[in-house]
C-alpha cells in the first residue's frame, strides 16, 4: 500500500451478474465517486447468491482493502441470502430497526400498495450493524466494523445504492479516512491510432515522473489519453499534472478534439452553445441513437431542435422531402439520399446544423456492392454539406454506435472549421 | 464443486475499470456464452494495471475455477503490462509468432496505415502459450496450461474478444470439458411488486425441488422471474424445468407480459409482427431513446416506420401539427399536447400504432405543479388513444429509461387488449 492510498473493494452479489443477464453499471459509478474523494478501488468482485462464495469474498477483500462495499442481495424475496449471512459473519442476532420499520410502512402507504409481512422483514437488521437509511427504497444500508475494516452493504437497485452512497457512505468515508488526492486529466483525440500516438509522444512519455501514469483508451476509432497521479500534497500534484497535460495537448494538437473527459456528444453540445447554434438529426440507420446521446445531456434542449427517424421510405419522403426517384434510382443508402435527407431536415426544423445517416446495420439487408456495415453520413448547414461513405464490419449494435460516433465527429469538425474562418 | 459443475472465473484488467471510466460489458457477454455451453461463471474480478494485483488474481482464481479467462491489458502501448507478466507467471521467454507477424502486417497493409516497430511487438508471445488467432485485430489470444487449469488471455476490445471466443475459446472448452447442462427459463411481469409476487407464489416456491432455483429480478417497475437448473441429464432437467415453468406462468397469468427472456422492445416488436401492424414514435422527453431501443433489434424495419423527436416547439408544430395554442395554453407537458403529437404522428407516418412522450427529465425545468420527473405518455391508434401522467423521481438518464419502459409497456398492453377483442 504505497503512498498511503486508501483502498476499497467492491463486491457485487447476484447470480444475474454471473449468467450475464445484468450488466454491472453500479461499480463504475461507485468507482468514480470513490475516486473523487481520494479512495482508490483496488478490486471489483462479482459473486453469485451462494453463501460460501460471499463469505470467501468478504474474507479476501478484507485482506486487500480497508473499505469493502457490498451491493445486491438485499431484496425481500427468498433468493436473497445476504442479510442472514452478514449477521453470521459479523456476529450478533437479527433485530427490528424501528426507524426502518416506520419508513417501510410510510412508503407502502404513499404508494397505496398492500403491506405484507415480507416487506416488514426489510426492517430486520443484524444488531451489530449501524443502519444507513435508504430514503429511496425499503432495504436499508448497513455498516459493519471488523478488525479496522469498514464493510458497507447496500441494495443493488442503482438509484437506491446511489442515494445511500451520497447521503451516508461518501461523507462518512471522507470523515473517517485521511484520504490522499487522486487527480486525472483526460483528453480525446481522433484520426490517429494508439500506436501512432505512442510513437509520436514516446520520448515525452518516457520522461514522465514516476508518480504520473499515462493510459491509452481507444474506442470508436478515437483514442482518449489519461494522466493520473495521487498523493498527499494536492497543490504540488496539481501543478505537476497540469504542466504535463499542457505539454501533452501541444504534442497531439492536430488530432485533439477536446481537452476534458467528456463524451463526444457533450463536446458537440458545448461547441454549439459556444457558437450559439442549433442542431437537428435525420436518422435512418442510427435509428434515433444520436438523438438519444445528445438529449441525455442535461440542458440539451437549448441547442437541440429535434430528429426525424426515417426508417420507412414514406417517412423519408413525407417528413424529409426525399425524392421518390432518388430512393428508387440511387437507393436509400447513397450519397444522394443522405444529402436530400439533410437538406429536408434543415428546411423543416430551421436548425443551423444537421446530421443525416443511412446505412445497413445488419445482420440482414446487405448486397454485394453495399454489404452490411455500409453507411452514408452527411453533415452540414445550409451553406455547406459534407458527405462520406463509411464501412464497418461489426454487429448491429456496434455498427449503430460507430455510425453515431463518426457522424458526431464529422459534425464537430465541420462546425469548428467553418466557424474558425 | 457440487454436481460436477465446470467453473470459470473472469479477470478483467485495466485501471479504467477501477476508476469507473469504462463500464464492463464484456463480462456479461462472456458469462452468457459460457452458460450456453454449460460452464458456470463462479467469480468475476476486475483489477488494475498493477503487476502484483494481476498476479494475485491469477493465483486466487485458479483456486476457485478450472477455467480462467483474462481480458484486457494487451494493447501495443506502454500502459499494458499483461503480456510480460503472463510470460513470467507461466515461465518461458518471449518469441515472435510468425503467423501473428504476417497477420499484423496484412492488417496494416489493408488499412493503409504506417506499420511501426511497436505494432510488430504484438506478434511477440510467451513460448509457453498456444496462440489463438485474432482475425479482428492485432493482439492475439493466448492459452496457457498450469496444474490442470486452463488460462486464456484475450484483448479487452469487445469485438476482438468476441471473435476469439467464438472461433477458438468456446469450441475448445466444449471439446475439453465434459460440461453439464445449464438451463434457464425466464418470464417478464408488469404491474405487481416483488414482494407481492413472492407472497402469491410462496407455497409453489417452497415446494420447488432442490436443483431448481428461482430468482426475482426487478427493473423499471417490472419483475423478471427466472428458473435455473443444471446437471448432467439434459432430458430429465428439461422436462422438470418446463413443467415448473408452465406452473409459474399459470400462477402469474394476469401480470405476465412475455414468457421468454426478451427485453420489452423485442416483445413489442414480436407482437407487431404477429399482428402484422406498424409502429412510429413522437418523442419529446425520451429524445429518441424509444426509437433507439426498437431499431437496435434486427429486423425492426419490418414494423417500425420512424420517429419525430420534437424537442423544440416549432418541430412539434411543423412536423407533428401540434396547435401553437395548445402549447401556449396547456404547455408542452400536458395530456392535450401528447395527444396532438400522437394524432399528428399517426397521420404523417401512416403507422398503425404510435407512442408519444412529453415530460421534464431534469435536472432543470421543473415547476411546482409539474416537477422534474413529470411525464405524459399517449399510446394508441386512429381508433383509440390512451394517455397517462407518470411521475418519476430519479436522475435524467433513469427518468428517460423509465419513460421508455413505461411507454412501451402501455403500447404493448393496448395492442394486446385491442386485438384480443
Amino acid at each position: 500500500m504505497t503512498n498511503n492510498k486508501i483502498f476499497a473493494s467492491i463486491i457485487t452479489i447476484g447470480d444475474e451478474l454471473l449468467i450475464g443477464q445484468t450488466i454491472d453499471t453500479n461499480s463504475a459509478w461507485m468507482a468514480q465517486e470513490l475516486n473523487k474523494i481520494g479512495v482508490w478501488v483496488k478490486r471489483r468482485v462479482a459473486v453469485g447468491d451462494t453463501r460460501e462464495d460471499i463469505w470467501q469474498a468478504l474474507d479476501e477483500e478484507a485482506e486487500s482493502s480497508q473499505i469493502i462495499l457490498i451491493t445486491g442481495g438485499l431484496g425481500p424475496t427468498a433468493d436473497d441470502i445476504t442479510k442472514p449471512l452478514l449477521c453470521d459473519y459479523f456476529g450478533g442476532k437479527m433485530i427490528v430497526n424501528e426507524q426502518v420499520y416506520e419508513h417501510v410502512k410510510t412508503i407502502f402507504l404513499k404508494l397505496n400498495r398492500p403491506l405484507i409481512e415480507r416487506n416488514l422483514k426489510q426492517a430486520e437488521v443484524p444488531d451489530t450493524c449501524e443502519v444507513l437509511m435508504n430514503v429511496r427504497g425499503t432495504a436499508p444500508g448497513m455498516l459493519f466494523r471488523k478488525a479496522d475494516r469498514v464493510f458497507i452493504s447496500m441494495p443493488g437497485v442503482p438509484h437506491e445504492m446511489k442515494g445511500i452512497m451520497k447521503s451516508s457512505v461518501l461523507p462518512l468515508l471522507q470523515k473517517e479516512f485521511q484520504v490522499p488526492v487522486i487527480l486525472h486529466r483526460t483528453l480525446l483525440t481522433a484520426g490517429a491510432g494508439e500506436s501512432f500516438i505512442a510513437e509520436r509522444i514516446r520520448s515525452w512519455e518516457e520522461a514522465l515522473p514516476s508518480h504520473i501514469k499515462l493510459a491509452y483508451l481507444p474506442n470508436y476509432g478515437m483514442v482518449r489519453l489519461r494522466l493520473t497521479t495521487s498523493g498527499i500534497e494536492k497543490e504540488a500534484l496539481e501543478s505537476d499534472i497540469d504542466r504535463l497535460f499542457l505539454q501533452l495537448q501541444e504534442l497531439v494538437k492536430d488530432i485533439l478534439i477536446v481537452d476534458t473527459d467528456t463524451p463526444l456528444e457533450k463536446a458537440l453540445g458545448d461547441l454549439l452553445i459556444k457558437k450559439n447554434k442549433t442542431l437537428a438529426t435525420a436518422e435512418s440507420c442510427s435509428g434515433g441513437y444520436i438523438a438519444h446521446l445528445i438529449t441525455a445531456i442535461p440542458g440539451s434542449s437549448v441547442y437541440f431542435k429535434g430528429t426525424v427517424v426515417a426508417y420507412a421510405y414514406d417517412v423519408k419522403e413525407n417528413l424529409l422531402g426525399v425524392q421518390h426517384e432518388t430512393l428508387e434510382v440511387k437507393g436509400a443508402v447513397s450519397e444522394e439520399t443522405v444529402t436530400e435527407m439533410l437538406k429536408g431536415l434543415l428546411a423543416t426544423t430551421s436548425a443551423d446544423y444537421g446530421i443525416a445517416t443511412s446505412g445497413i446495420m445488419g445482420p440482414g439487408g446487405g448486397t454485394p456492392d453495399k454489404p452490411v456495415g455500409t453507411v452514408w453520413v452527411a453533415v452540414g448547414s445550409k451553406e455547406k454539406i459534407v458527405a462520406k461513405r463509411l464501412q464497418f464490419r461489426f454487429d448491429r449494435i456496434k455498427n449503430i454506435e460507430l455510425t453515431a460516433a463518426n457522424a458526431m465527429l464529422m459534425m464537430f469538425q465541420l462546425i469548428e472549421n467553418e466557424t474558425e474562418k
